[in-house]
Formats: structure tokens, sequence, C-alpha cells
């Protein structure tokens, strides 16, 4: 594990666009004497919105998240702002879901074990059994929840159970070969992140290497997204390729994919869980 | 101007695979004394057919193409091999379609001009003046052919005669804003270049910045591909990206894309002009 | 030439780290009603510096760049504030040194050119004749200087005179292969930017491609960097690199690595005269 | 684990260059009736030397390795030719050594385990006891060799024991903080790999991160190299980049950092256990 950071608050800001947002946030935070080491926005002139996430160390405010959220509540409400506070030393609660590929979750596995991803991992739901060992290994609970042709209701059912149980802030399918139900999507809407194996969008949908090795493409690509009802078509966080030549199969292209789809996966994770993403209808703000 | 490269003889052949392949034409070349300083092959498992490319040293033989391909038909005729045989020091004849974007051309007509596209260009065909002036400096022929909506059939038939006329080897597409007629793509196959500006196949068609903008992806990039008679799927040669994020509007993807677009058509065009690109169904094999 | 962007005043501040500066900095912007359309900052925990780059929309202010800087003052005082103000309809003054390679000089003339670098391109400086032709028919000034091995002094006191007498806000050495004397990068501290051909610290100094080829590197690369009086030792601005195998020869690194040099010059140039760049010491922030 | 592949031999020549090579040895294997499924050769003109790879399928040879070795060696001794020959279904024998930092071993045994790395892994040695569990719950052997600082004579022989009695043809050093002995290094030449945190020859020695962060470099990277007495002055066998700028911390660049070592050096060992890495002076061949 990691040194623990410094506790921190991180202040996420959305809102209709007008002039001098930035000074009356920070004038806000240094009215209370706060201790900002992180400042960034955006603002998209296509949507007429800004974005705004602010990092403030704990120590420098007189309080705790509660009063920041009640303090900051006027602000809010005189520009329409959308607005989330967190305290760094409370980990977000995640849940990963996973079928039998393995690469995605040893990966985020292990850095979560070795605290390079910093979260409360609740467990791992998988509609195989492959995978259990992996995860059991490391003290992670594994929730077997097969997923029959006739049977996908109650699976999903049981899978939300674990999601509202557990009550996580963030769902990962790391390689879940399984398309959530609408209602799951919505309910859970901008909270569950998928990593598809193909550049979107290109090769949206299934066998997205082997429709690449058949159109003879020179760079093979992951996408990791926020998942809505709409198939690979959800909010992209992070992309990356890997180039590739006449020489590569698709079992090759497999091979190199799997780590793209790792790294991008543990990127778009990572950003996640620090708030550097925001919503901005169908497109991310990531604040790196 | 480069120092002149030695002259060599550039191989190309393509046949169903079988054993043997390697050997026979390798010993044939070994028999006549011939000097092999590049060498390079590819089974294709999917499509069963062998490519190679083999560079030969034009001292070490004592004869000429014309002898070379003669000697080397009756072998050719046991493997139904299609075959070339290029002597490095006779340039190939090539023409360059624009129209009014010139990132491209300008990168073109410099590597040309400082040698390092070795070939013997003998115009540009544009629909419009505006890049009359940066061809005519350079001493090269410009062809204004414009292309009105009610007379297309006629410029299309003007295009013709000037590749026929000059007996191109190499038709570049340097960002040439229009479509092709089906017959010039099928009478000048595997002769035609293009560079589309958007990763295919995402993004075929028009407006590929405005619509990776709109779909928030985080990677553009561009596609040099021959051209075939379907519009942005023919064989690619080669792609890259570059990396962007939520703070690039649709004119700076449109400024970075430029880099990448003439970067992917420099290296495609080179890759052609030297013979390293051999078709493969809708696919290629690039022997760098 | 691109349509004419909107006029906006460029702040940029260094200064000791401390508590409240981003809000004093906004706080002061909107009380003049200032419209900050991008805001970006670091603090540096090594040097425990500050830095900020704002813009502000010039239309948003009801007074010019005289009276920003007035007004900047008496804060700037408070918190020791270095800090630049700057109009950027009224573009840089630019002047580009050379030698005998083109590369660098024909890609900058062509972003010039068309726009994409806006600056006021006073003059290229060079100690051969060469790249004459290529220079004037752009309409831009072309001064020979010969460096004689016996009369450098002579030469770099012209090429002083010239930098003076043009007043420049930016020298470009674009592949000029001579040392500048150090009282000249002294004068000159922070308004000249060099590329090098070689990924530094690796293969600073001469023929920066032959030694990487003899090392049998993988990679290789460009960086471009403010001058200082040691040689190669100055902050670096931007790098990049290029994969490079066994196959490639000097001569193959040394064009593959022409289109890093310029690229990477490019971009660094681009960054610079859009304020982007701000000394850290021996380092750089680079507000992207 | 992955099918097995089919059987194959491969085989890797390197002499002094000849005319005829190529034909050679092609012809040599199609008299056995042999099926060539992969080609590559190179001619280093600075060396003078020739280097060829080679695979047939096993099943296409009426004989076994020892054979195969006993028909060639007329041919090699004509040609002066190093050469190898290798069944793919008999594994290399690796031992990995590592110190504390797990990341390069964590990816290895998963690469192992899943069978991407196809290989013998007869154990790992360490000077600490940090990573046991990870290494025993694989079911690996784990041997806890102590590096005492007045000890490092007996400890350097335990560790010479251990490769000896498992008879590697493979040492990886991942992550492993100690200096070899010269004699070890001398006796297993051409058969030890390391991976080096930083971008070869910049930041050789030690604590390359902290160092790239104090030089302000904009890209930093690993280098996977065979191992020599010359510290960090081995043939390099693959290296790559990743991107930082002014925001990344020290700890950051060391995160960064895990993701490109563990990436070059898998690559790298997957290119020696393929036997595509000669040897060419200090310098490699990898035959992609």
């Amino acid at each position: 594990m990691n040194a623990p950071a410094s506790r921190e608050y991180v202040l996420t800001v959305s809102c209709p666009d007008a002039v001098g947002l930035v000074a009356a946030v920070s004038s806000l935070i240094a009215s209370w004497g706060g201790w900002l080491t992180e400042v960034a926005n955006h603002s998209d002139t296509a949507s007429g919105r800004f974005f705004m996430r602010n990092v403030v160390t704990a120590d420098s405010l007189p309080f705790g998240v509660a009063e920041f959220v009640e303090g900051f509540r006027p602000l809010a409400m005189r520009y329409q702002m959308a607005f989330t506070v967190r305290d760094t030393s409370v980990p977000k609660r995640v849940v990963v879901l996973v079928s039998r590929e393995g690469h995605c979750l040893a990966d985020l596995l292990y850095r979560w074990r070795t605290g390079e991803l910093r979260c409360d991992l609740r467990g791992v739901v998988s509609n195989h059994e492959d995978l259990r060992e992996m995860v059991e290994r490391e003290g992670v609970a594994f929730h077997h929840v097969p997923v029959a042709k006739d049977g996908k209701d109650e699976a999903f059912a049981a899978i939300e159970r674990i999601l509202d149980a557990e009550k996580v802030d963030l769902a990962v399918l790391a390689r879940f070969m399984q398309i959530l139900p609408e209602g799951l999507c919505r309910k859970y809407s901008g909270r569950v992140v998928n990593i598809h194996h193909g550049f979107l969008p290109s090769f949206a949908g299934g066998r997205p290497y082997q429709r690449a090795f058949e159109r003879g493409v020179k760079l093979i690509g992951a996408t990791s997204h926020f998942v809505t009802a709409d198939l690979d078509e959800g909010p992209i966080i992070e992309q990356d390729v890997v180039r590739i030549d006449h020489t590569h199969s698709v079992e090759d292209m497999i091979r190199l994919g799997r780590d793209v789809e790792k790294t991008v996966l543990a990127r778009a994770v990572r950003d996640v869980l620090e708030d550097r993403v925001l919503l901005d209808g169908i497109k991310t703000v990531v604040f790196r």
C-alpha cells in the first residue's frame, strides 16, 4: 500500500457558462481559508456549459464535507450548478463485473492491492466460475451469477441487488460479455464504466478484432466509456491504440489488444475514482 | 537532392502459397549471381496466398529488366505468380490531385524536391486555382480542371486524359475532395492512393473531424488507402492517430489532423514508390 | 490565412506559492467584468512556486493592455508576482536562424503563411545561402551572415544587431548549426528556442543520429528547448520520438528524424507564441 | 492456457555477409521438403554481417532437431555460420530475479500462467522475502538469497548455482536491484535480460525517475537489454516511452513508468523466448 495521501476535498462543478465563475468559486473557498492545490476548468462553447474541478487540502478548512456542501449550496443555486464534494480519505465503493477473460481483472486487482488504485473493492461478480480463485485469494468476495439465456431478468436482478447492497459508487465492466438491461443502465447512469475491445466508433458490437483483421486496419485499439442503454455508444473516457501489420493474426491482435484494454481501463477507472471525469452530454470532460 | 541511390531491381511476387517458394525464387536469383540486399515474404493463412519482395543490386546481374522478366517468367508460370520487376533508377511517374487544402501537397513537394521521395512528378491537377502558385514555382505543371456539378463527366474525362498522357504509375489524391468515377477507379486500380482525414472505418465519408468532435473520441486519425469504387473502403496502406481531449475544438482537430494526414500520406506514397505495398484482396501487405 | 481569432489578453503569472492566489487573480479580473475563457495553474511543490495563465476576452474589459498592467500591478507587488499581459492581436516578432537543412524552416514558413502560426515573421538569418530562395519567394527578408572560423565575433555581432533591430520577441534556431555566444544567450534569455535532433539528455552535442545508430537504440527523438549558455542544457519545452529498428541506417534515421524535429519545433514555437510556456528554473511549465 | 501452437523448428543464423545466403539456406530446407512459414533476414552493412531467422513446420521434415543440426552443419561451416535450431515444443527454461518491486513479476507470471509467454518457469530468486507469496501461490519455487553488503560473493555464488542447476536458457532481471558480477555476466552472456527504468542512454544508473524529474524531460521511458559487465550498456532489445508534463511528480513518474517497464520487459522476454533476438556486437537484430 502506498503511503496514505494527504486528505483532500475534491469539488466538481457543472453549470451554464457565465462571467466570474472561477472567481466566485475560488473566492468562496479562499474566504474559508481553503488551500487550492489543483484547479482545472473548461468551457464547452458548443454546449455552453462550464466544468470545474478543485482540490482543497482538508486541513486548510475548519469543517468537514457536510459543512462544505452546506456552505457551497447558495453559490450553486445562484449559478444552477450541479456539484459534488468528496473527501479523498473515504474511498469509493467499487464492484467489478467480469466473464471469463481475466487480464483486466488481474490488472485492476494488482493496482488495487498495491494501493495504486485507491478504492474500497466490495466484490467481483461473474457469470462464470473461471476467475473465482484469482479473486478469492486476494480476500475479495466473488459472486457467481450465471446468466442463462432464458434467465436474464433474474440474473440482472441479482446483480442489481449486489450493486445496491454494496452501495457502489462505481461498477467496472472488465470484459463482462453481457449487455446490461436498460433499467440498470439508467439507475446507475454515470457510475458504470466499460472497456470495449475496439477503437470506437470503429467496430462497435461483437468480435471487434476479427472485424479489424478482415478490414485490414493498421492500428487496433480499445475504448473505455460510461455505459448507457445504447450499446457501445456511451460517453468515451479514454482510448488508445497499438500498431499492427499484415503479419498479425486475429490471435496476435487479441493478445496485443489485451495490453491496450487493461491500460485504457485502468486509466479510466483511476480518473473516475479521482473525480476527474465529468459528463458533458454524450461526451466527457477529463481533467488530468 | 540526395545522393543517387545504388541501382537496384525490385521484384515483387504474389501467388498461391506452396512449399519451396523462397528457395525457388532465391535460388534462381543466386544462379544468376544476383546479390539479394533485402528479402521479405508473407504467407496469408486466411487467403492462402504468398507475397514476396526482393531487392537485387543491379550491378550483380549481367542483364537488364527485360531479361530479368524473361528469365523469371518460367518460374512465375509454374507457381501462378503475379510479379513485377522494377529498375529503381527509373522513377515512377506520379500525378497529384488536390482541391484547396495545400498541406499534403506542400509536404509532398518538399519531400520530392529534396529527393526524399524519388519519383518523376509529372504534374498536379486541381479543381481549384488556389494552389497553382505553390506548384508552378517548383517548375511543376499545374492543370486546372474545374469540376462543375453538372459537368462531372467532362471533368473526369479531362483528368483521365491527363493521367493517360502522363502514363502515371501512381496518382495521389492529396485532399482531393471529389469522388472518382467507378470506371476511372477500375482502370487505375492499385495505382491511386487517397488520404482520408479520419481513422477508417470510423468516420468514413464527409466531415470526419466534426463527427469525431461530436462523438467525443479521445484520438483522431488519418488513413491512406488505395482508391476503389467503394468510397473510403479501399485497401488500407497506413494509418496514424493523435491524442485530443475536451479542450480541442473542431478547428484544433483540423489543425492537428493536418500533421497526421500529411505524415500518413507521405509514408504511404513512399511505400508505394518503393514497391513495398502488395494487394491482398481488400487488404495490403506492406513490407517495411 | 485563418479567420482572425477573437482579440484576447493573455496574462501569465509566476510567484511564490500562497493561499488564495487563484481567488485573488480571478476576483480582480471579475471585478473588472473580465470574461475568463481559459484558466490554468500549477504549483511546483519542489520549487514552491506558483504559475498561472489566464485568457480574458478583450471585449469584456473596458480598457487596454496598459491599463490592465497598471491595474494588476498592486496585486503583483503584494504577492511578488512576475507577470506579463499580452494582446493577442499584436503578434510576436520572430526571426528564424538556419544553416543548410531546410525542413524545419519550410515547415515553419508553411504554417506561418497559412496562418496556423500567428506571428510577425521579421526575417530569416543564415550562415549559408542555400535557403535564400525558399525564404525570399515568401516575401520574407533573408540575411546572409557567414560565420567564418576566425570571424565568429563579428558574425554574432551582426546577428545580434538584426535581432535588436527587429525587436524580436522570439528567435527560433531551426537547425542553426552554430553555438550562440554566452552574452547573446543571456541577453535573449527565454526568447531563443532551439531544436536538437536528439532525445535529450541522450545524445547532446554533435552527430546524435550517428551515435544513436551506434548505440542501437530502438527509438530516436528530438527536443525543443530554450537556449542557455550551456549547450543542449536549456529548459526543455517539447520532445517526441519515432520507432526505429535494426533495418534503419543512419540516413534513414536522419530522414525519419526530420519529421520529428519539425513537428516538435512547430509545437514548441506555437506554445511560446501563445504564452503557454513559463520558465521554472531549468524546467518549463507548458499550459496546453 | 492457449491452445498448443503447432510444433515448429526455429533456425537462427549469423555469419559474414555473402552472395546467395538466402538461396543456400532456403534451398537446403526445401531439399528436405521443409515448409518455411516465416523467413526474415538482415544484412548489417556496417558490420558486414548477415542474420537470418527461419521457421519450419516440424511436420514437414522427416527428422528431429538433432538431424536438422547435423544436416545443417556442412552449410554452416562453408559460410562460417553461428546457428541455433530449436524445437518450439520444448519451452525455454527461465528463472526470474527480483527485489521488492513486484509489477514486472506479476505481469510476467500472469502472461506465463495464461500461456501467453510459453516457457518453463523454473523459479524466482529474490534478495527479499516480499514477493514470496505472489510466487508460491502460482506453484513456482521461490528462492530467497539475501545479498548482504559484505556477503555479495556468497550470494551471487548461490544465485549462480541456482541458474546452473536449473539449466536456464534465460534469466530475467525483473527489477532486480543488484549488479551481477562480471564473471556471471560473461558466463551467461546473451542469456540475461534486464529492464532498466530509464530511456537509455539517458539516465543510466540509479534513480532515473528522480533525475528525469529534475531535468524536466517531457517523455520518460524504459529499456530492456541484455546484461553485460558494463552496467546499463548491454545490447538494447526494446524501449518505449510515456508522455509526462510539469504536473507529474516523481511518484507519478514511478507509477506511469511501471506500466512502460512491464510492457517493455514482456515484449523483450517474448522476443527472446521465440528466438527473435540476435546479437550484433553491442546491438541487436530483432525479427518481428
